[in-house]
């Protein structure tokens, strides 16, 4: 992958500080404070014609002035007087500069035009830009903290394996300020701001190459740009490092799916999600669901693959609320072998519970050795993956003793062990004091801990599926320009709407079964098609003009003999006519009618603006349009993908053969999709959307037909 | 509502320790320290032979050597001990006794042995028991702590609104800790333990009468009587006092609902989330959610009607946080007033946003009088019922004037404000202080805030509602013993499970339209009766031995004249032998065939263990079996409820008319399901489940007619 390399940004030998004031507790005046603080290495210019020093600085009336090279200029002047300064840093050779000030395109017009300048400024020369209206970035092993956050008054900062790029610069360093108290170090934060020049994916980017980062967390509002998004999240899979998002606006689309149509459908959150979900991509829904992940991930921990949890706890009903949201959050609850199951009885008293959640009872945490034994008995379990250990009320020497018993254990161990202490700091203190002096992940709600223990598993486990997808099979499915003459010449001659009949022939130019079908000119000839079909066939009118047949009552179907017929081809004709008189008639088209025994879907296909085709798959009729019960995937979609894109709808037992029917013919669904899929890519620059519907899908081994299809040119 | 008198369990003059112990550090020892430590004002006795005094205390060998009255006796003694203690406390006239004891029903069969006789003990005396294996109960105001719980270390505990009862002792004694140090005050804990005398319910319903207690909170895992709860929810609606509870059990439900049968889909915890739905209860899905609930609701609430959400925030990824979870928790963002807006904007920067919600941008906050004028404005919005203020990095001086134009404000408005102040407590504690002091809630976490504010909304215009519907109208439906006779033969005549012909028969008793129908016992009568109700008709096999018809063949749709009715009359009977030759045959069935342009639905009745008779709503076929999208509601059901019934499907707009159909006669429906409820409710001693399906409803004021029923005795 080509990136820009940010080594200067991150790392800058020298900072240049333009508009820099004497008061610290300004914009303008908190970065220099911030950087000697804690600890800046490199050389400080501060620029500003009104000073001649500040703390001893001595002060360039330009950036032209300073004596020396400079990485990283920090703007923190009038957003009037920005471009100009920005003038000067490119003269002067800076390679970076993060832009303080507001009054872009946050403001309205007037700054966009502004902001717009700078955008042509970073092109034109070698200067990059982050921001405007950002909150700078800080680097906490390198101890760079070239920002003005008051989350920076806390000394020291605790350096640590979250890398964190924000969108939001006051939520972003809220995150980072309330992640610290918590124990979480972090390598990098990054505000982006209005993303002129640099954007998130760049630094993200950035941060997943390096080395002290093992966790990338982002606050998001959107991307640009969904195809290096999707460059930067299978990299992100390569190396195994998770990638969590904090992404906003998901009512605002809520709302606006409302509409059934295709194109409501894979609005932009809705897009999103699939997205994360195709990815691995682990989506939080609030601040502290990160914190809490990024705790136990930052904590090490393995790939494994498995989603089995083991609860061990002192309160049966803690166990039940654990349990509840372990099998809603993914996570299996298994039984324990029958071996582990008889051993922990010997241990625990008879009111206890050797079943999974294993209620040890009071009476075990009373004994020395019998708690760390169960705990040791079922972590040993194999069908155990992860453990998460729910104490209550457990106090003084000994909520010590339990604390020392699973720091041990988990040392000689490789699953993941979390623990949820339920009870308030006052009494709890000098146990939690023990396992977080271990590196041991805790909390106080059973709740987080079992959705925090979730996201490790769902995403291990993703992961491990991932590689060896990778490694197994040329999963990728090639979209070169392999894009036939034939193709070509076929969208060549159509409108910005083709018609039924256009589309569908481009559909089996893909190798996508479409129904027996031919243009009849006159009766004639009809009458010869049908015959050649085969009885009953449907008349439908051919007219680029007309998309809505059904609307124009231009379509009959069940056509059984050829009297029939012949009155159905002047009525579709003569309708058409009455419903738009000027619509150019190419014909009829007489089609093949298929067995009622198929299901009928939906497959569909939207060129989005930041991802590019977005395949959409659903039942036909009111369960799209009704229920909305669709499932979504970015293209190229993988074989694998599109089985999981039909069974993940509700109506999924419908295909399978519910309430007596036949199953259908899965295999050939999921090739279609993939055609879709291949096809969606090689014609993305010429696609806008596509809306096959209905095809029906026929029993098991019969295959499917596209009866009625529908492609918008860009 | 007659009901126990627990007042010398909760406030008991004397209280005798059986069982006590000098050591402090066990279940026995406990219970003496803690109430001395917690200042008990009664007298303490205690029983224990082995000891001559404890501590100062004279320890007598038994209860009835006890030389003054008891009213609240503590048991500590082995479990094979309780039953002949508890006999001489009901022998002395000991009032209450909470037995603390293990080794009963949670052990398994021998201890639900034993279990029986404290039951049978407790109905026998006047002795009322709470528990066994229960950790007791504290009462705050009194200082009275009749418990074992570590969480009573903590002194001097805080006497404060919430009533909590527990069914899970360690669980409930950790939220209870937990919450005291969250600033949470209580009236009383109560931990039920096995419940094998007094119950959950007895306990909320007197907590709901104390003057002291203004929300009550509970942990439950089931409970027994379901018309008890439902007596105790409408109570705590007049009295204007919120239910919260905290249900576990949510994932095996989960799993069993997977079967299609109405009697599954009424599975018990989908029974108990239509019922705190149906009644205004709180369901929070953890600790933590009733935490931030009780923060909000303790800190003195109005009752008032309406969900429209102001947000105020620095930080403008914050606000759409913010109101991404207000409109998913069922809140409302609307636009502030046109003078509203223009007031705003000539306070804020250019750059923030006088939009909801309104971005006020650090520099309001810098401003001493812009940020507490803004507030004042948008709070005096009419279209404002409540405000969420979001702050992110202000800290210092700053934050602590923030912090007390906030209190200021508040102080001023009626109107609802909570506080997100998201940063770490290390910058921002002196603002807190400030917030705290005032009794201002705040959060760290705008996610939680915002959940908190959505849960007291909800709740408020919930009750305001339930007030106005209680008042306007006499809702609730009669079902007191109308049963006629008429209705009573005909039950007396059946067998347990109802013909089609007998069910049916029933509903029409009770106004409920059926299909216009007759018995014919031969060819001849089937032709008359077809005649008279005119073809189509449907034929169906009559027979107390055949309930699945159409498994049987034994059933014929859309005969449209004489001949078809001849030979499907013969193909009925024969396919009938054929499927049960030793069935009994009444005859044949002759039925109208309706239009088919109704849409077909499904109600339900399933007759809950512990709710009695739940009343399913769905749309027929595989709405219901596929995708289990139905509504519930605990009978009686109002014609509210009934609409709110229909309305709640996921499948509703194919009711009102979607995809060019008509919209269909929900009036009807709506009458229909309340006539069910009645009818479940007057023979809930004699109807197990009842199952319409499917009802026809056909287009506006056509009306519903039921096609097929089945209804099963007890």
């Amino acid at each position: 992958m080509m990136d820009i390399d940010l080594e200067f940004f991150f790392k800058p030998r020298s900072i240049a500080i333009i508009g820099a004031s004497a008061d610290f507790s300004t914009i303008s005046g908190k970065p220099l404070l911030y950087l000697r603080e804690h600890g800046y290495q490199g050389k400080i210019f501060l620029v500003n014609p009104k000073y001649k020093e500040i703390a001893g600085y001595p002060c360039y009336p330009s950036i032209i002035e300073v004596p020396e090279p400079v990485d990283l200029a920090l703007i923190a002047v009038n957003y009037k007087r920005v471009l100009s300064v920005l003038e000067q840093c490119a003269q002067k050779g800076v390679r970076f500069a993060t832009i303080f000030s507001s009054g872009f395109a946050e403001v309205g017009e007037e700054g966009r035009i502004l902001q717009q300048k700078l955008a042509d400024l970073a092109t034109r020369t070698n200067l990059r830009l982050c921001g405007p209206n950002c909150q700078g970035m800080v680097n906490l092993y390198d101890k760079v903290a070239a920002a003005f956050s008051a989350s920076l008054d806390i000394k020291p900062l605790m350096p640590g394996p979250v890398g964190f790029v924000t969108q939001s610069g006051a939520l972003g360093y809220s995150i980072f300020n309330l992640a610290q108290e918590e124990g979480i170090g972090f390598s990098y934060v990054v505000s982006t701001g209005n993303e002129v020049d640099l954007d998130s994916l760049d630094f993200i980017s950035y941060l997943l190459e390096d080395k002290n980062t093992r966790i990338v967390f982002t606050y998001m509002e959107g991307i640009q740009d969904g195809r290096k998004f999707t460059r930067i999240a299978d990299r992100a899979l390569e190396l195994g490092k998770p990638l969590a998002v904090l992404k906003v606006g998901r009512s605002e689309v809520g709302s606006k799916a409302a509409s059934s149509h295709t194109a409501a459908l894979t609005g932009s959150d809705q897009v999103y999600s699939a997205f994360f979900k195709q990815k691995g991509i682990i989506r939080v829904a609030d601040i502290e669901e990160f914190i809490d992940f990024a705790k136990l991930a930052s904590s090490g921990f393995k790939f494994t693959r498995g989603k089995k949890l083991g609860i061990i706890t002192t309160s049966g009903g803690a166990g039940v609320l654990a349990a509840d949201v372990a099998e809603e959050s993914g996570l299996q609850i298994q039984q324990l072998q029958e071996s582990t199951r008889r051993q922990i009885l010997t241990i625990i008293p008879s009111y206890g519970s050797a079943l999974n959640p294993v209620d040890i009872t009071a009476q075990v945490i009373n004994e020395p050795e019998a708690f760390r034994e169960v705990l040791w008995t079922i972590v040993n379990d194999p069908g155990i993956d992860a453990l998460v250990i729910v104490l209550t009320m457990v106090t003084g020497a000994l909520g010590i003793r339990i604390a020392q018993d699973v720091v041990k254990i988990r040392s000689l161990i490789d699953k993941p062990i979390a623990v949820a202490w339920t009870a308030g700091d006052t009494l709890t203190s000098d146990c939690l004091k023990v396992l977080k002096s271990a590196g041991v992940p805790y909390y106080k709600s059973p709740v987080r801990c079992v959705r925090a223990m979730a996201h490790l598993l769902n995403y291990s486990t993703f992961r491990c599926e991932w590689k060896e997808r990778i490694n197994s099979l040329p999963q990728k499915v090639s979209f070169v320009s392999s894009v036939s003459k034939e193709v070509h010449e076929l969208l060549a001659g159509t409108g910005k709407e083709m018609t039924e009949r256009e589309t569908k022939k481009l559909l089996a130019s893909y190798g996508i079964p479409v129904t027996q079908e031919e243009l009849a000119r006159n009766q004639e000839e009809a009458l010869q098609i049908a015959k050649n079909i085969g009885y009953p066939v449907a008349l439908k009118v051919d007219s680029p003009d007309i998309m809505h047949k059904t609307e124009a009552k231009a379509i009959r179907l069940g056509i059984a003999n050829e009297i029939e017929l012949v009155e159905a081809f002047q009525d579709v004709l003569d309708n058409a006519r009455n419903y738009a008189p000027d619509a150019r008639l190419n014909g009829v088209l007489v089609q093949e009618m298929l067995s009622k025994e198929g299901v009928e879907v939906i497959i569909g296909v939207k060129n989005d603006l930041h991802f590019g085709p977005i395949i959409m798959f659903g039942l036909g009729g009111i369960y799209v349009e009704i229920l909305k019960d669709v499932s979504l995937r970015v293209a190229p979609v993988s074989l694998d993908e599109a089985y999981s894109m039909i069974k993940e709808i509700r109506g999924y037992s419908l295909l399978a053969g519910a309430r007596g029917r036949l199953p259908v013919d899965c295999v050939a669904l999921a090739d279609v999709i993939v055609k879709v899929s291949t096809m969606a890519m090689e014609l993305k620059n010429e696609l806008a959307e596509l809306d096959i519907n209905p095809l029906i899908v026929l029993p098991e081994g019969q295959g499917v037909k596209v009866v009625d299809a529908l492609l918008i040119k860009r």
